[in-house]
This record gives C-alpha cells, sequence and structure tokens, in this order.
C-alpha cells in the first residue's frame, strides 16, 4: 500500500466515525421527577409560546399600504333660515368643505369657520389689545394679524396695523356653522401588498367589488357591516368615543386605523381590514385646543390706474382631520425562522440537565455517589495542590501514574 | 496554612478545572455515513441558507427616506383647435395641472376636466333625476349637488335646489381633454438614510450630480438610462404594463417604486436606486374607478348693494396621481446577529447526534453494544422496579453496592 | 402482574429516568486558564454585548406617530418702504406663506417669491430663446411656459407663444422677498404610541399641558428648553448648521427629526422626545437646486359679450420645506426575546468546550493522555480497516470480541 493511498485511506476512515457523548442514566424517583418536570416546563414554553403564541415557525412581513378617500353630503350653513328665495342660504359641497382637495394619506372636512371676505392690504386698527396712545404701538412691531405703523387708532383704542383688512373677527361661534356634516359619507379604498409574500389585498373585498349594489348602499357597522368600504363622519366619531358637535366646534384630529392581522397559511381570503378608530389630540390641551387652520382665496379686482388691487376671502377653517394609520403583519410559514427558534429552544433544553445536575450535585445526600459516576477525574501535573477534604474520596486517574 | 488561604487556594483550585464531556467514539461505516450526512444537511442549511442567503452575519437597517417631484410640460386642452387668433385656446402649465401644488410623498397630474365657471349660491333644477310634481321633491331633503327646496321645474322637469348653480354637468368626456400628457417629465429627487449605519445616498448619482448635460437631457429608461432621474409620465405608465390614453380619461393611482437594497459590506457607490411601477387603483372597480376630486376657485364680484357676491369655479379633476413607495434594507456584517444565528445553528448540530443515537440505540441490530457503550446506568435506591426483560442484560452501578 | 400492569410500570419506570452527560473532569492549570477565559469572553459578550448593550432581554416595538404643526408670524415683503400712507406695502401673514394650508407631516413656509398677476390666456412672446425669423419658431412646440404659433416677435426677438400671459420673468430676486421668516415659530404637536405595549406619549409634556403661560412663552433651546415645543424657524436652521438667509433665497428642504428611544423598564416618564435638524436637499445640486415651485389663483372677470375671461396670478414660491421624521423604539422586558438570546448564548458556550477539546487533543503533548480519557472508542465490525499507528494504542472496545 503506497503512502497516499494509506493516508487517504486513513483520512476516509476518520470520515466514518460517530461521536456521541457517554451519557450517565440515571434511575431515581425523585430526580426523574424534577428532571421531566424542568423538561416539560421548558418544551411547554417553546411550543406553547414560541411556536403557538408567537407563531415561531412563521416568518413576518409588514404592510405596504395605500389609501385613497372620497368624501360626499352636501350641508347648508346654520347662519340662515332655509327660505324660498335663497337669499343667505349658503350650501356647502365637497369642493367647499374638504381642503386641501386631496391628501396623502388624510382628508379634512370643515365643520366650523370664520369667513373674512374682500380683504385687501391697508391700515386698519387691530383687534384685541388696547391702547390709549401712540406710544403703546410701537412702529414696526409684530401682532397677531399685521405689523403697527406707530399710530393708535383713537374709535377703536387699539393699535393701527398693515394688514388684510379689515382684520378677521376672531371670535369662534359656540355651534358649528356646518350643520349635518356627520351624515357625510367617506369611501375608503385601501390596497394593501406584504411585499416579502408577493400578497395583494384590498379593503372592498372581491365578493362586494362586483357588487355595486351593496356598495352604493351599505354603511359601515362594526356588528353588521363590518366590511363595507362606506363611512359616516359620525359614525367614526361615535366608535372612538367622543361626542361629535362637540368636536364639531373647535375641530380635531381623529385616528381612522385599518388593521390587517393575515396569517397566510390559512386561506388568503381570511385576510380582512379590521376597522378602528381614536381621537388623536388631547381633549385637555390648553394650547390651540382642536384643530384649525387659515386658508385664502385670491383675485385681482381693476385699480385706480394700471395697477390692479389683490383682494381674499381669508377663511378660518374648524374640523376633523382623518389621519389613515395602516398596520398590520402577515405571517407565512418558513424554515428559516423555524429552524432559529427551534435551536435556540434546544440550547434551552440544555438548562434541564444543568439545573437537575446543580441539584443532584450539590443540593442531595447521594452527591458523592452522583459525582463519581457522572465525572471521570483526571488530573494534570500542573493541577494545583489542594488539600480537598470533601473530594479526597474520588479517585483521580493521574498523568504521572496513568496506564497510559 | 491558615483557613482563609485554603479556602482561596480551593476556590482558586477549582477555577482552573476544565469539564468536557466524554465521548463515545463509534468506528463504524454506516452509522458514520448515516452521521456525517445529517451534519452536512445542517451544515449546508447553517452555511447555505441562514449565512450566505438570509445574509445571518449582517445587520439590517430599513431605509428612511424623502421624496419631492417637480413636474414640467405644457399642453392646450383638447377642446379648440389651433388657431391663428388664439381664441377658445387654453394653455395647460404646471401651475394647473399640479392639485395640490405640492403633496407629501405623491405628486397629481390632471389629464381631464369637467369645468363649471361662474357658480354663484342660488336656486336652479338639478340634473339627473325628474320629477314631476313637488311631491317628488321633499324639501331639505339632499340630492348630489345641493338640498331640495320643496318645487319641482317645470322646464327640466328635475328639482329645484339650493346649490352653487348652474350645477356641474357631469358628463365625462370620453376622451382626455388634456392631450399630450404623457410627454410631461417628471424630476425625482430621493434622499435615503439608513439611520443605524449613518449611510446617505441619493438617487442622484454623484457621478451625475456635477453633470448638468446629461441630467438636463435624460430620460429614464429600464435599459438604458436607469439612473436617470427624470421620468416620461408616459413611460411610467407604459412600464407597469398600462395604456396611457386609456388611464387619462377616468384618471388612476400609480405606485412608484423606488427600491434601495444595499450590501454596505460592498463598496458604497453600488448602492443605488432601483425604479418600478404598478397601478395602484383596481381596473375592475365598479364605484368610483378611476382617480377624481373636486376643487374650485373662489372669488367675489359687487353684488347690488353694499354686499359682495362669492363665485367659484368648479372643477372636477381627473388624472394619475402619482405616490411613491421608497423600500429598501441595507445589511452590514456585525458580529451580534452572526454570533446568534451560529449559536442557534450549533444547537440545530446538536440535532444529528439526537438524530443517529435513535437510530443506533433503537434501530440497530447492535443497540445492545451501543447502548451499553452509550450509557453508565445507575440506578438509585428509590428506583421503581421493573422487570425490564430487555435491560436485565445491563449491569447498574447500584446506589447501596455502590463502591462509593 | 398482568401483562397491561407490567407494560404500565415500565412506560412508568422510562419516565423517571435522567440523563446526564459523563463528563470528564481535568484538573490542570493550562487548560483550565484557556478553558476559564474562553467561558470569560463568551459570558462576556453574551451579558455585555446581547444583554446590556443590545438590550436582549427587552421586547421591542417602533413608534406609531402623527405631527400636526400651526406656524405663526407676520412679515412684510421687501420690495416696498414702510412708509405712512400703505402705498405699496404687502402684509403677509400664515395664509399667505403657508402653501398648501395644511399637509400630511410636513409643511411649507414661503422666504420667497416671484409673483406674476394679471395673467390671461393668448398669445405673448416668450422669454429667453431668441429668434431671428418664423423659421426658428416652429408651430405646437413646446417651450418653457407655452407653446409657439409658428411667427416670431419682431419687438423682442423671441418666439411668440400660447401661454398664460404675461409669461412670468424668471429673474430671482437675489435676497429673500420675505424678510424676518426666521422669526416666524411654530407649534409642534407629536402624538405618539408604541402599539404593543399600549403606550401613548406626547411631545408636549403633562407638567407642561396645564401650565399655559410656558407653553405660550417658551422658545425650544437644546440646553435650557429642550422640551418646549414651539420652534423659531431660524434655530431649527441654525442647529442644523445652515444659513437661513442663504436657505431662504433659493429654498430647501429640511428634516425635523423627533426621536423617541424609551426604556419602559423605567418610568414611562423618562420616555421624551429628542428634536434634531439636519437639511435634506442636496447643496451642490446643479439641477433644480432648492425649493421652489409654482401655484396660481384664479378668478373670472367680464368677458366681451356672454363669456368670461379666466385671470390668474401665478406664484412661483421659493421657501423652506420641514418634513416631520419621527423614529424610536420602545423597549420592555419580555421572557421571549430573553430566552432565545439566552439559548443562543448557552450555545455559544459550547464553543469554549469545542475550542479547549481541540487545543487539548491536538497541540499538547499530553494529548494521547487525553484523547484516552476523554474518548470511549468503540470499533464497529463494518469499520475501515486502518493501520492508525497514532492511535495504535488506545485500546477499542470490539464489537465481535465484546463483553456484552
Amino acid at each position: 500500500m503506497s503512502g497516499i493511498a494509506m493516508g487517504c485511506t486513513r483520512i476516509c476512515a476518520r470520515f466514518f466515525e460517530y461521536d456521541t457523548p457517554k451519557i450517565v442514566h440515571i434511575r431515581s424517583f425523585k430526580v426523574g421527577i424534577l428532571y421531566r418536570f424542568v423538561q416539560l416546563v421548558i418544551i411547554a414554553y417553546i411550543i406553547g409560546v414560541v411556536m403557538v403564541y408567537k407563531k415561531g415557525y412563521q416568518e413576518f412581513d409588514n404592510v405596504e399600504s395605500t389609501v385613497t378617500s372620497k368624501v360626499k353630503g352636501v350641508v347648508m350653513t346654520n347662519n340662515s333660515m332655509l327660505n324660498s328665495t335663497g337669499n343667505d342660504v349658503r350650501v356647502w359641497d365637497t369642493a367647499d368643505y374638504v381642503v386641501p382637495p386631496q391628501e396623502n394619506g388624510a382628508f379634512f372636512v370643515t365643520t366650523n369657520y370664520i369667513m373674512t371676505p374682500d380683504q385687501e392690504q391697508g391700515i386698519c386698527p387691530e383687534q384685541g389689545a388696547t391702547c390709549t396712545s401712540d406710544a403703546d404701538c410701537p412702529a414696526k412691531s409684530q401682532s397677531a394679524n399685521g405689523i403697527r405703523n406707530g399710530t393708535c387708532n383713537t374709535t377703536t383704542n387699539t393699535c393701527n396695523i398693515y394688514a388684510w383688512c379689515p382684520v378677521e373677527t376672531d371670535m369662534e361661534p359656540s355651534v358649528p356653522m356646518l350643520q349635518g356634516t356627520e351624515t357625510f359619507t367617506v369611501l375608503i379604498k385601501n390596497q394593501i401588498i406584504f411585499p416579502k409574500f408577493g400578497v395583494r389585498r384590498r379593503n372592498i373585498l372581491d365578493s362586494f367589488a362586483t357588487n355595486n349594489t351593496y356598495l352604493s348602499g351599505c354603511h359601515y357597522d362594526p356588528v353588521t357591516d363590518p366590511y363595507c368600504p362606506i363611512f359616516r363622519l359620525g359614525d367614526i366619531v361615535r366608535l372612538a368615543g367622543e361626542n361629535y358637535t362637540e368636536l364639531a366646534v373647535k375641530g380635531a384630529v381623529m385616528g381612522f386605523v385599518i388593521q390587517w392581522d393575515c396569517n397566510l397559511d390559512l386561506a388568503v381570503e381570511k385576510c380582512r381590514p379590521k376597522y378602528s378608530f381614536r381621537r388623536i389630540d388631547n381633549r385637555d390641551d390648553v394650547t390651540a385646543k382642536g384643530w384649525n387652520f387659515r386658508y385664502a382665496n385670491y383675485w385681482n379686482v381693476p385699480g385706480n390706474s394700471t395697477t390692479t388691487i389683490q383682494k381674499r376671502t381669508l377663511i378660518k377653517a374648524f374640523g376633523i382631520r382623518f389621519i389613515f394609520y395602516v398596520y398590520g403583519t402577515a405571517g407565512k410559514f418558513n424554515f428559516v425562522p423555524m429552524a432559529t427558534n427551534l435551536g435556540a429552544g434546544l440550547a434551552l433544553l440544555g438548562l434541564s440537565v444543568i439545573v437537575c445536575d446543580m441539584i443532584l450535585l450539590y443540593c442531595t445526600k447521594k452527591r458523592e455517589f452522583y459525582h463519581e459516576n457522572k465525572f471521570v477525574m483526571v488530573k494534570d501535573d500542573d493541577a494545583l495542590l489542594v488539600e480537598d477534604s470533601v473530594k479526597s474520596n474520588y479517585s483521580y486517574r493521574d498523568f504521572n501514574h496513568s496506564d497510559a
């Protein structure tokens, strides 16, 4: 046999070997019961918590989502009586009360407003802070609506300001100017995707998508119509535990939560949205309570000569801002997380031996018996010399006197 | 030697000990082959799947992103012929067709519209639903565009409503009013950051950033110009597999996906965006198909006496809403996940011993031989007494008769 | 004893057994030191890195957030001197400079602008590109602002275009038209939730929420007022290391980062926001530097006969776009991740035995002594026959001659 072949054979021989730990198998009622109990707890934890409860056998992915919304409804403003001539009647439709007309992931519905029509740039008395002489109105100082020109207006006893005149009368109406906005409906279209799994779903279920009759007539109800994509604003606020009329006065920010929790190991049709609603802004805010903002419509009118004068209608809009939150996780069986979790679980099982060994070797009467059986004592020649009364019983295999 | 010093020495002696499991080393062709095969499968899984495929040696971070967009292009509306006088010609520029002028993470381009100019509040007949007498028009009931005043208009045979008059004629044009919007270009600026690694990238590559000539002339093409940040709207829609003219009539919602998948163990220059496009809204929707919304421009005109009358131009805009989705993960070598994955992998390796032991001890002819070699049988005095015919061969070390 | 009872007893007997690996306990100074050192490194890693630094004992959750903002401040435009008559003075308030009036997760403040009032549809010479004859102006070709009608305007030597006339003079002012926008303040309201833990926080601390005096007077300062929710725009830009006046000319995109890193094992009051700011757009951009966009206000004026003419005021707005980024993670003690990390850690501890065994069995003089003690050599009858000079010393327990 040549040297190379022999070397190869030796390597091959090494390959067909099997190492298995030598096990001390102890028949003992007490120890056995302890061992099985610890094992049971760990296995119950691995199966019950890691695998079943936390779905450790699944790979997870978060939802990616698009929400579009469309509000419908017409109301009349409060400040006029419905009369046959139509004077003083003002109807508000979607283009009037949804500002801006589209937003990414949110929509706003005006419920109350202060309108200041036909403002133009000029000098006029400010609202609020009183003055008695020009000294109270330092020139170029800034007020809420404009910049003081240094004079005190003797009629109103307030400073004159450069501003859009006349300035807004910031008297908030105590009832919402738009009555009946709670009957507005909003159609929500939510398309989602779980990119890792390539699964797409939408909130309008396939069974409804072809059924225009159902979709055009239904209204969301958590019990009777949980999958209808049309929501009454009043319902949303009520389900969030709030009072619509109260919110409508000062405005509010509402969260429109769409939850997609899907187990993709089941039928994909079971992957359905769950809606919930909550108020986002704080009821007890002391600064800037509620939700409002100002915007204006601008136009020009012919001026005295070649120039034109810019005019605007200022609107302070109070209303409810609905913000969409789409959460969701999908889980699907995958070998990698399962193996990782099992591996970590197996390692934990090792704990049961550690625990029992501790008790066996340190806390039982027969600890010397067990120690002797579990351990092969080997002493190297550089071992520290110890007068070890406890272990003097154990017979060490000593290197110097080894039978090797 | 004092007691304290002795105690210390003993503790020190305990410290310089080494515990290693006693191993039964079996030379066997069959068992060896099985053992190595199971080991191989597990190692291949750890290296191949966990480490290489799932990059288990890396720490991951998700992208945080900002996208801004700027649309360019001018078109004329369809409803007029190009003639030298310019009458009836209407040119649409960016300020006209991008509504609202800026959005966070999205932009909208009008492709079709219904314009109802010079509306004012009043009473006028509604569109659609016919009536024969006032009884068909209950007062204060809500119609699509306004609120009924209780009378039936004898000319149009529809109910009279309080509304912005004249009401919109909801006849959708069957061809897009804005012709040529597919030639519009949009410049996309996408800045990203992987916060955990502090790595920042942008979609305009550094090599292009200083090359204004390339940037001002290029158009994105998945093959020839995959990193050009200027996109033709028509290309986007085409690459999503849709027909632009079809979308332009009713509007649509398009996803503009920017994918950053970066291996930061490689050169950071290789961390580049990948663009893809998909239609978000459903082609087969029965309710509110496509994408449209209404907005209005408001101004006041002098009224009969001291008051002014508010007028508005209502626009129902159909168009394509592009929503940005920036996904991405960066991976970088990190010891912690590597160690965690290796640890779980090592624990899995323990499986190979478990599997082989099972077979060796229960399924082979020589199971008694192996059993005897693997196990040291110890019997405590509280062990259940069993007439164990199978194992009667094994010599138990009995506590009562132990040589301890 | 019946067969069934006996079977049961035997199964029960199997249950009360305990398997513990037989351990070779080696007393050796050198090996002990190596073993303890490797163990120490691994334990230090598990405790120090996995548990303490990476908080491996906690479950984590990402923040979900809502941000609303409200800008306050009034300025006058630069193009006029403050004079007592108010002519040419233009005051800008929130409704003027915040466009659009509300955005989801962002806000924009105009700092500079080019206003082109009273545009109407018509034919007028374009800006820029010169022409000498009609041949230079191909009909229907598109220019920056309109569409050429095929004629060259002999006065301006530029092509005539169908456009909103007069076209915008794109001469960017070199100083911001709105002076003093850096004194504007913005009130930020940020409500967050860690959904997994059900913990809600907001950036307005509870201790401040009832203290209107503090809130109405404070301004954010990273040192003295780190929790004041009112920010001066100038401070934001300064803290991001930028020059406000520079940004105000061309516009910019700023990131307004709110960081919530909460250890929910501590008092929930310690879960507080940390603000930071950074510039998002690139200072050295060659295309579309800064941030600007065009929008327009539309109105109609009476035309020659029954029709009306649409007019608009075009505004090219330069300004600073603030985008909110709310990041954050909350950690809370949870048994599952702790057990998973401990399990993986325990498995890693196995490495210390592997490392020491390697050295002991292959790299020490006494390797045969250790080998003999660690291994029980068993040879099956299908083992490859090897003339193993090294291991010939070891006494194999041979199946054929086994004492079983």
